[in-house]
């Protein structure tokens, strides 16, 4: 069983802000992070699938295939966006955190993987060097 | 003479947009970064001091008071904030591109550097992995 | 279950050497680490939390909380130190390894973990850009 | 239990190309990789052991001789070598692919790893940095 | 006036080799690089080109037309490609050492730069982490 | 004329201390880097020439003569050593600031430097990933 990480790069912004609280308890909460504008990141999402190596191919996943999954689901509705107007996801009481995030992400991914896909492990997100959240054991 | 060059990353939003021209001429010149509602970067930028080397201290600048004026003057102000709406060198017609962010940083730095200081040599913005904005031979 | 990891970087310097052995012995242990006045890295160290997502705050743990955590038992005590002299830990005969140092890094982690925090899952340090060093599955 | 993860660099080149398909077909499979002449990379492997510490000498394995050990089985044959035609695993019907490739360096090191030492619990190949490929839980 | 450069990656393989010299000759020159069979690199080219400001458009040169350019000129040809026997400059007696490949690139470049665009400043090849080329000042 | 910039890393500790000041002063010149015991850091020197071609053999500069020379007079005397104690030009007055360092490696670069080697263009110290510090246009 061989595991293979992908890692897709994208730019998007977002702000963490709940409607119900006080903007003294999101300050509290979310730090500059709740600032009214919002703020952005160059975001970086791998997925890794584990599988068995097809022994004519040398191969466990058509890779352009999983590419093209990665990017219709993930890469072309999210890069260049605001995540909090942008992604449907995120327009009612969700906040957009990158633990919310990944978890959309997961879900999107799930949604929409073949079934003779290799089994989808882990899902990771970096959001800046300092920080990066992962769904794994899938 | 010894250059010293000193990494402050920050994280904002902009979108690129001008707002005389139609949806389609925006696109046109500047892609998905014109999308209505923005993204967002990790930027870094990185500062360049060129002096002479103090013989008592082996150093060239005081890097705590540097640190300060940076912060100062283009972090706290500028770190998890939205270029469009936050910064008021952005509020007219002025598109905050990265190359318009790097002026506005260069003529920030420029008003409050002090006589004492060395040389202020270069100034670098990294957009994306992709991408670098340097003007140099101050 | 999300796992969110954090990066913490400081610098520091560490000897090898074991006083019973002879500075040959040591040698062959250490090779250049057992020099006798040290030398030092460039050390990061990751901190993995694992819980479960706040339905409300879109979080795992309160970040700025483990970062005083962190900060406190790890990082101010140990950055621009000397490991061997300035961490009690190694006043006696634990060789300051970067082994040895994973192990301090936990235990000083554990003992000070609130009950109220999402588990600890994993503690990496970075000592090179060749070596990394991790407790996991805690 | 410590787990410790070396890394090794090398360079090499490949092609992706099975002989008893046509050259379309090569290309459906392979793409760009599927090129008569190949093409190549600055590949870096990991290899992670698991082990417990030593009380005495703080150490989990001996890196000198990890490091000869590696470096004989792995980086010596294959750095600056073409895969295809100077790694004997390869000369017949197995395509070099990096899923090949990390399955070869695995049955190289498990053949090669002494009683004595750690157990080996990982080994993984970075390709480019977008592609990373592990075997783990060994 | 201000500088950009734009990262772009390729893998290609190559070996150095002068037809006219003995083995050991060659060996003596070049190391390991004057295997046989070639071996590659995950190779970066960065171009800077240095021009004023557009004071409507914030930008200093389409960037989307010099990826074009860019990519026309040397990626496509050169990506997942032996330089050796894919690329017509090196079919003769030309060594594809990065020092000619630079070369190469740059009057390639050149030969296709438009007379509006601004200048061409510097291209630069990472070949290795260890190893940078740079031709500047142009 | 094309300029080769090679990457040299090494590990080494240090002391920011003028014995001619108090601790006070000491600290308010150098912070937490007057330490008592010292720090260290993962350095990389990078250490670029610039010549011209020789058409024969599509190289600058014969690197691995290159590597002797750096490593003789660079990376042996100081990796894994005590800055402070270990390199005979600071055991006066001279603080090793990597101010200071990066004129004493140039210092010792030029005093071996062969004539018949292409000119010595540029020496470069990364300290942190913050801290960069250069001497250049020799």
């Amino acid at each position: 069983m061989i595991s293979i990480t992908r890692r897709y790069p994208f730019s998007a912004s977002h702000r963490l802000h709940i409607p119900a609280l006080s903007e003294e308890q999101n300050m509290e909460l979310f730090g500059k992070c709740a600032n009214p504008y919002g703020h952005g990141h160059n975001f970086a999402v791998e997925v890794t699938v584990r599988g068995e190596l097809n022994p004519r191919t040398g191969r466990v996943i058509d890779l352009t295939a999983m590419d093209h999954l990665v990017d219709a689901s993930l890469i072309q509705p999210m890069n260049r966006r605001d995540l909090n107007r942008d992604i449907p996801e995120f327009s009612g009481e969700l906040v957009p955190t990158t633990e919310n995030l990944i978890s959309v992400m997961l879900a999107r991914l799930q949604s929409v993987w073949p079934e003779n896909f290799p089994q989808l492990q882990r899902v990771r997100i970096y959001e800046t060097r300092k920080n990066t959240f992962e769904i794994s054991n899938l």
